[in-house]
């Protein structure tokens, strides 16, 4: 139970590995129509815990961001945000206090203890911690909104990172 | 990095805590009428990050499910499975190897370090470990599905639970 700055630790242990062709450079969003295989292979213990997940179309995957560069600052400037900087917890930099990493991707099919997926964005490698199915009702907000990405000038080219269009930048 | 069969371990620090009515028990889904305040508390280091979250109408929360009180199994019931064994990942089990716990939510407003939001899901005191902006056309997939909930007998009561819809168990 956490109290009012008396942080609470916690240890988690990677459940399996997500594979991807990203080794020197990842996307910055999930990419639908990647190109090159995408998997989540899962260790031993955990894949009788598959069972009914293909029952889904979309699942979240949750992983570790083993990978980050810098420290956590709690004011950042998107690549997208048109040179504004916004506070941290609303954007999706990796370099976060507790870099969990949340993609929300396309299950494609399961076979022994991989997951195949749609275009993940993260780099080759990376710790799994958990996957989640992804629930019409709990989970798709059509009156959702972009938040500050509406005002930048550049949300067109976000758009273009999100649906996966190439496009020069 | 995660080679196969050798996790890697990550310690994460709460960030706040979520305050919520519920002490004794808690509901099994996000209720967005439920009754009473909801609200992250963040903790001072991290009040700075918040900057143009409220421009967003919906978030993630990400916590650490402190009081569970079962192992992990890699077959479940689910409250509303109509007695069908599902795996854990084709689950919302809060029973998991790595109890990270998600939930959406509708901003409502932030003054100071509070971050008021609709109904959480979860026990006063859970420990806070990210919170990320909800982006309508990353997050919102309208052609996702029920997957294993929609051929159960109950998946009527799902729906219930997942509108906040109040009814007889």
């Amino acid at each position: 139970m956490h109290r009012y700055g008396q942080p609470t630790s916690v240890i988690y242990n990677s459940i399996g590995v997500i594979k991807t062709p990203y080794v020197g450079k990842a996307p910055y969003q999930p990419v639908e129509t990647g190109s090159g295989e995408f998997y989540l292979e899962i260790d031993e213990p955990y894949v009788e815990g598959l069972k009914g997940l293909d029952s889904f179309s979309y699942i979240y995957v949750l992983y570790f961001i083993d990978r980050v560069t810098g420290p956590a600052r709690m004011t950042v400037t998107p690549p997208w945000s048109d040179g504004r900087a916004v506070g941290l917890f609303a954007s999706r930099s990796p370099e976060r206090p507790n870099p969990i990493g949340l993609s929300i991707v396309r299950l494609k099919k399961i076979i022994g203890n991989r997951v195949y997926t749609s275009g993940l964005d993260v780099f080759d490698n990376t710790p799994l911690l958990d996957i989640k199915p992804y629930i019409k009702d709990l989970d798709s907000k059509p009156d959702a909104d972009y938040g500050w990405v509406e005002d930048a000038d550049e949300n067109q080219h976000l758009a273009l990172h999100i649906q996966g269009i190439p496009h020069e930048h």
